[in-house]
């Protein structure tokens, strides 16, 4: 038995190697790993730590551990080796991550590569589909059996036509046209009299995929019924390939991802180590819309510059009125843009959603906003203040409720990711509205 | 072929239904469902709705849409089934889900429902793992074969012992003492010739993982090395089950989640539509602690007040040196958290990760630093505002990049979920040295 390998241990052992110079020890390390744990050892490198490693390596090995790999990684490494080098690679994937890999790279490069590529009419058809769709990401069909076959001819098909690597899903039975009419699982074959024709014991009833479905919704698909596989096909239901399980793992992954860094406002590449360029391309842009919206709330306040000068006090609670109607809106809008992505919300329960939501706020306000209200007073020995910041705070809570449910839905509506812009709109809202509330109301009683 | 169900439409279908009070008809409809998406429009229904089809449904049909649900969502369902016939429902439940609606339960009643219960010898021994561990998330492992049979002799030994619904994910073998020897696909097993023996094709390089590893940690693995199952072992490596693909997909999708609220300042529990005493359960706690950070901020603040009684412009850009802080702090915060979760970063890496993110928020804090104290200056008219602001900004930059990453990794290392705490701490640090940094600065300057 074996113990699956801590990554981080393999990742110190390859930079001490390096670090004493002992490259062809680091590479044979790397050769020595399980193709999943070279590509994560590899991807956790600097491009400079790895480049002698990526020298030593075949074709062979590294496209092995491409394969395992996802396409920004894939892209950074394949920077780092020579063209022909790297058609020697391409030859050796899998179509499928093949065609990912040539998706990241510009397309003049993208068209030479494939031109001195020996197999790209494998690859060339995937690359028809956008990235992020079924097509995108299917892989090939193994061995299709035919529905006339009897069971044991299905079996004798098999070990004739299937020698590949790869695990096999399910076995998809297609009819004289070649378009898909069932599907029986290995185990049911196995299970079989062998005398019975395959279409008596395939499933007809096959759930299928459009080609242009969006990756996300197909891992949902094949989540939802615990499939190992879904066939995709054209409109004539002819089958063009298969998602597999193991993509989809890798789709709810990046998918997850995307979403958490969107709501943090970093671009979805973001990666830990990314070289400092990068990383600032992947943050300030976000920083400097902010900053626009971060000016709106300061216009509201210096529409009061004069109350404030007046009673500096006021400035005292600015933070916790906009604070906490920040956090408030921030929990429902997460809530709304995570329920909307797992599937559970539809924009059709925006008024539901609304009168629910509005409900929170009012109780979550009349609650923080006495709490808050009460210790005010306490500390300024002012009542009206305490008042005023109470009121306020059920106002802006109101105010969090209604941004937290209208802004993801309206922009699902939009076919905007809600996950992208929802955080700006919704704290622009709540501080925008906070600073009003509270100043506004301050200039009329406190003064 | 079929399309898969569009449940947005389903949910509407039997809410009509419902409104029509053609009760036996909604309870048609759901039972006529894959059971798939029978168990998703029953989470999706409120307690109300769904009472009448609940009452409807037979004990095995509650049992087949169960085993696909999530926990939350099965005892909520449980707590409206008279106990007798939940028993009727939990017999006919796979025993791993069954075991996780029992783990929903007081220790009284799971063990009342236990001892009423037929087959409870399947489910009790899944009761002793936690539920978010390999033990916990395992399954029965189908027939297992032993290293002297031939590979005829394992297929007769298939067909006569299993003709169970669920699918073979991978044949172990065992020795004489019942130890995990080796592994063989189906798929191995059909190409291999009749004669060979299993030992001959098993491969022996099993990875196994222990019933308390973390389910995350259990998931990832299983999607690192793209399997469709692992094998659960004890400490002398007797199998006690495995973990199926299609359960780390759930598991994957609950962390994701549990992340997301949890950066979010929710409760994981979350869900929309919940009622509304356990919303506020779910959010008021955490509207709460954030106050008492919030008021270390105001406590700053209060004691410039005089500061901003003679130059409240400053509070015209308290917002905006506080916000860009707090937006610094989460956007490196939430990177470090992922990655943390992903594997991608380790505690070890905390020096790197401090003086990489010491460079990006200085950069970070040079570039809108100086933007807004240009526009602040032109505003206002007022140079040393405009440098005041600038420099509290880059200064708050730095702090926010400071606890951005020690904040999660000490959390780590002290065994708490980063995802958890650290917004709170980090965005208590970008409000507290952001408002010392620029109304210090003020004082200082502008008076």
């Amino acid at each position: 038995m074996v113990d699956a390998l801590v990554l981080d241990d393999a990742v110190e052992t390859v930079r001490h190697l390096l670090a004493q110079e002992r490259l062809d020890e680091a590479a044979a390390y790397i050769r020595g790993l399980h193709p999943a744990d070279a590509a994560e050892v590899l991807a956790r490198l600097t491009p400079e730590e790895r480049l002698p490693i990526v020298r030593r390596l075949s074709p062979e090995e590294l496209a092995h551990a491409f394969d395992r790999m996802d396409e920004d990684d894939m892209a950074a490494i394949a920077q780092q080796i020579g063209r022909e080098r790297l058609v020697d690679v391409l030859e050796r994937m899998e179509p499928d991550a093949a065609a990912d890999l040539l998706g990241e790279m510009p397309a003049t490069e993208q068209a030479t590569l494939l031109a001195e590529m020996a197999d790209a009419d494998e690859v060339a058809p995937l690359l028809e589909y956008p990235p992020d769709t079924a097509g995108g990401i299917m892989n090939r069909v193994g061995p299709m059996l035919r529905r006339h076959m009897t069971v044991a001819e299905a079996l004798e098909f098999l070990r004739q036509h299937y020698q590949d690597e790869r695990e096999l899903y399910y076995l998809y039975v297609l009819d004289r046209y070649g378009r898909l009419v069932g599907v029986v699982s290995l185990r049911g074959l196995i299970l079989a009299n062998p005398e019975q024709r395959v279409e008596e014991i395939m499933n007809p009833d096959v759930i299928t995929v459009q080609a242009n479905m969006d990756q996300e919704e197909v891992a949902r698909l094949l989540s939802r019924y615990d499939f190992l596989a879904l066939p995709v096909v054209d409109e004539e239901n002819r089958l063009l390939g298969i998602v597999t399980v193991d993509d989809v793992l890798d789709v709810l992954e990046e998918e997850a991802t995307e979403d958490i860094y969107r709501l943090a406002q970093v671009s979805e590449h973001s990666q830990v180590f990314s070289p400092i360029r990068q990383a600032l391309a992947n943050r300030l842009p976000w920083l400097v819309v902010n900053l626009f919206t971060a000016f709106l709330a300061s216009g509201v306040v210096s529409l009061f510059e004069g109350t404030i000068a007046r009673a500096a006090v006021l400035a005292t609670f600015m933070p916790i009125v906009a604070g906490q109607g920040g956090n408030a809106g921030t929990q429902t809008m997460t809530i709304m843009v995570r329920s909307l992505a797992l599937g559970e919300l539809d924009v059709r329960d925006m008024w539901r959603a609304l009168r629910y939501e509005i409900q929170v706020g009012l109780l979550n306000g009349l609650a923080v906003g006495t709490l808050v209200g009460l210790v005010a007073w306490a500390w300024k020995a002012n009542p009206v203040l305490g008042a005023v910041i109470a009121v306020a705070m059920i106002g802006n809570m109101l105010a969090a409720a209604v941004a937290g449910v209208v802004v993801p839905l309206t922009l699902k509506v939009l076919r905007v990711d809600p996950a992208l812009a929802s955080s700006i709109f919704v704290t622009t809202v709540t501080d925008v509205c906070g600073f009003l509330f509270f100043l506004g109301l301050g200039s009329m009683l406190l003064l």
